[in-house]
């Protein structure tokens, strides 16, 4: 068996025990709530993760391509949602084809967007299901509720589409009232939704605030991160991510490089912060190299010397397992499973 | 012959015309001033690419990882400069392997750094080729000019190792000064000083004023990127490297979705934006989640429509490449390439 002192760094290491524990309570509480749970797969990308997920109730996965979605299909899974307009006729034509034996929901936000869904579940003599896409505080994509009636209604009257319900992201409570205007103007129109998506990790701890909602998706929950501390979703026991690093550099008293720059962190910053050094909890990360990790220890009493090893809680997990070509499941002091991140770095 | 127009998108492109006159100008420019010239494969992590350079002129390559460096040894490169600190017993026992049949260079800013390598140096039985690593204005890795010294006097007086110079980063006309120090210093104590090592783009375009210098290494100028056209370092028409993306929404007037986002982009901004849109200069990339870019159309007198393309140059090229599993080699509308990014995501 190999152990942790055995790896070399950087490495991303995942703690299995604490994973295995936010994958059962994330779980709980849907269950609790009579919610559908449906993990996020853009965090991890790795099927044996998944797997656990579904074998702890989950309804379906969530992928955020179609790359993503196919290596799950390849590996088994069904009843994927991808909450992302797909859009032009080369991707149409592999949805329509991913579709044919596979239980797949897409979204759209825009009639140009159904049309081209339509044309290709046509071509290929099959039903594409889509939700549409309700705008939220986050302004990124969606409709607004006069807009998602004429967007349902385009998917409604499709014979080659299915109409399956109404997708949000951040499902924040602040959303409810959109949504239950969305909910009976499309009931007014006569069209049913069976199904509401919500979405995001802070979010989901106030799911059960909005009683509209069917399931919901998160990703990070399965690994957390320094982010997710920082704005209060999970504490520093959650985070079952760390990138194990070595002090290779100790120019000053005050400054320690580590072998971790962005090609392994990523550039996230939050707290003008790139992550949290479990081993020192007072050191600020305050800048990123590709190689380098630059690190301001003046405000910690003990120093590391070169060579030693630290803990890194990333800052955003789903950017840092993207950038691996495996991760490292531990238990204790001891490597039980390398994992493959079989979804990354895909082109289409 | 596959065209762009047949490519999915998100996909990395590198205008080939453009990365030929790139390697061959920096070259001409070294040649012209008595410099050798060392590519830094962190850019591109791509063996053909560096044939390019290597039957250009350049002395031998620079990497930044000792994976990366074994990828190229698999190759057939020799004479690769590791401009970094090798730590801990795994990773100088790697180092030494790769060292017996190869011109492999390393630098250190340390004593303990200095022991290490000796240690596996010793324990193979072989020489390890060490620099000293200058501080600079930057305040990353390096030591100053007086503990250069007792560095260049461990490394010399060690059977095992052998004083390869010094390595300066970023190499700007402002480091002169200690430089001159530096080899005034190691003359003194008897230490010959045959290679200095300089790097970084902007400075490469000063090293002529910096006679000290006796090579350079610099990795982005074979793309150049967004971040060096801001800095002045290369323009629109020197940016080899764009991201073909596809518009996926519009949910407003002025707001546009791109399917590229800080997992096709990277995270990095500069002047608040994370890169330019070829075909709409005003458009202004203000945020990335991992598959959506945000971009303000507001400034702009056409507007995108769903479904249209676009090229994006990125902020910065050496950590795009490092994204994704292949990129694409094209001439006017032809791909006449495609490399697999051979030497990213290696865990050591």
């Amino acid at each position: 068996m190999t152990t942790i002192d055995e790896l070399e760094t950087p490495s991303v290491l995942i703690d299995l025990e604490r994973m295995e524990r936010n994958i059962a309570r994330m779980q709980e509480y849907c269950n609790q709530h009579g919610l559908g749970f449906r993990p996020h797969m853009k965090t991890h990308k790795i099927p044996d993760i998944a797997r656990l997920q579904i074998e702890a109730g989950a309804v379906g996965i969530a992928c955020q391509k179609l790359t993503e979605a196919q290596v799950f299909i390849d590996e088994g899974f069904d009843n994927i949602q991808i909450p992302y307009n797909i859009v032009g006729a080369q991707k149409t034509a592999r949805l329509a084809d991913m579709s044919m034996y596979n239980r797949i929901t897409v979204s759209a936000d825009h009639p140009a967007v159904i049309s081209g869904l339509a044309d290709a579940a046509r071509a290929n003599g099959i039903t594409i299901r889509v939700m549409v896409d309700l705008v939220t505080e986050i302004n990124r994509t969606g409709a607004p509720v006069e807009e998602m009636v004429t967007l349902a209604q385009l998917i409604d009257a499709d014979e080659n589409l299915h109409f399956a319900g109404i997708l949000v992201y951040p499902s924040n409570p602040t959303i409810r009232p959109q949504l239950q205007e969305a909910i009976a103007a499309l009931n007014q129109a006569g069209i049913g939704v069976d199904s509401v998506s919500g979405g995001g990790l802070g979010a989901s701890f106030h799911a059960h605030e909005v009683p509209e909602l069917t399931e919901i998706r998160v990703g990070t929950y399965v690994f957390n991160d320094w982010g997710s501390v920082v704005k209060g979703w999970a504490s520093l026991d959650d985070c079952a991510m760390s990138v194990l690093a070595t002090v290779v550099s100790r120019p000053t008293s005050d400054r320690v490089i580590l072998d971790s720059g962005n090609k392994t962190l990523a550039a996230d910053r939050i707290n003008d912060g790139h992550g949290y050094i479990v081993e020192y909890p007072e050191a600020h990360i305050y800048q990123l190299n590709e190689e380098h990790g630059l690190v301001d220890m003046s405000k910690c009493d003990d120093r590391p010397i070169i060579g030693e090893r630290v803990h890194v809680i990333p800052v955003h997990t789903c950017v840092v397992t993207n950038l691996h070509n495996q991760i490292y499941g531990v238990r204790g002091d001891e490597v039980e499973v390398i994992w493959p991140v079989a979804a990354r770095g895909l082109v289409w």
